[in-house]
């Protein structure tokens, strides 16, 4: 039988927790997450690849995507090195490179590319300087556009505009949208959980007064 | 078979999309998404809850959330509401409930309360005058901290201090993980498509040689 008993923690609480208790608690608090490669290059050629689960959606048009940085991580080279060039890579994770993709979160010294000790493969094309993660069935190249401090705790935020798109055929569905889960693009929870995922459904635009219907996806390329 | 073909789209191509194109494919690439009721109650008493897809962990300490606000959509009374009050609430999406969440999408007036018209129910307790939402199973209380005004297209980035968290006691493992597919949290693609996981792994810290290993959550309460 279900157990229904619900807790409850405060602030207090929570700033009373252990310093690792509370950090697996909060980042599981904020719901599914994307799971993301982004890699970059330096100016001497050096390729960077760390993982990500704080890419969002910021905007459509222009096309525009964010994610957080903590400059005092493991994911403080993509920042010195989009600061550097100015561009970098967006690589949907699938379930066959996670654990690689766990990997690149370690504290590697920057003469180390993560390419080198994770087996993941950078891939060069299309004239853009950042390398794209080979493995990835959805890779985006950004070009930086604007850092925002975010004076409540010191992090940032880095919004890039996309610059090209890579994605499988037969993943587009007519009306623009892309079936990530066909893709194979997982998602994440807390620090370090990884999920497939099952559609439940597609819904109809919401309209007061209107009820909401299931939507199929079609696709011209099976 | 399947088919290998990749599909290559320049910033030129997005930008010639057809408008709800361009907002189904842009909506698709940032990945796997938080599905969150944000819950508020303005300075007459009047009710509001609206779905985000845009639920992002800032920081553990202090327990930071932030969510991105488009000015001009239906968000906008949620938005009005924390400016007003100050504070609000963040409720997961679950499987009994995503088509009552998804409906709040729609542009009802400020005098209306989307808990009437898509039978959710508001829920009042611990002294918190933002109402939660009775249905969802991971509930969480916030203080707004910080508005952040994105230049690059005119969005809004909100963040909240959390001050209560109500989670079934079944969910949260003893090292402050919280299992929140457990708790039949479910995620979010594109602008319209909602799916259970399923989880693959949890992976223990990764650090520069040392193999990474599955860990397995323990609970005090099942």
């Amino acid at each position: 039988m279900e157990n229904k008993q619900t807790s409850l923690f405060s602030l207090n609480d929570i700033l009373n927790f252990e310093q690792h208790y509370r950090a697996a608690f909060i980042n599981s608090l904020s719901g599914f997450k994307s799971l993301a490669l982004i890699a970059t290059i330096d100016a001497n050629g050096k390729s960077n690849v760390a993982i990500f689960n704080s890419v969002i959606h910021i905007g459509a048009h222009p096309p525009l995507m964010g994610f957080i940085s903590r400059p005092d991580s493991a994911e403080r080279h993509t920042l010195l090195n989009i600061k550097e060039t100015g561009v970098y890579t967006i690589n949907h994770v699938n379930q066959s490179i996670y654990q690689a993709a766990h990997q690149t979160a370690a504290r590697y010294s920057k003469e180390i590319s993560e390419f080198t000790v994770t087996g993941l493969t950078e891939e060069y094309k299309n004239n853009f300087s950042a390398p794209f993660v080979k493995e990835s069935n959805i890779q985006i190249a950004l070009k930086f556009k604007e850092q925002i401090n975010i004076s409540s705790n010191g992090t940032i935020l880095i919004i890039g505009e996309i610059q090209q798109v890579f994605i499988p055929a037969n993943c587009i569905s007519t009306d623009g949208f892309v079936d990530i889960e066909k893709a194979k693009s997982i998602t994440g929870s807390g620090l370090d959980s990884y999920h497939t995922t099952q559609r439940i459904a597609r819904l109809s635009y919401a309209k007061p007064n209107k009820a909401i219907e299931k939507v199929i996806s079609q696709f011209n390329h099976e």
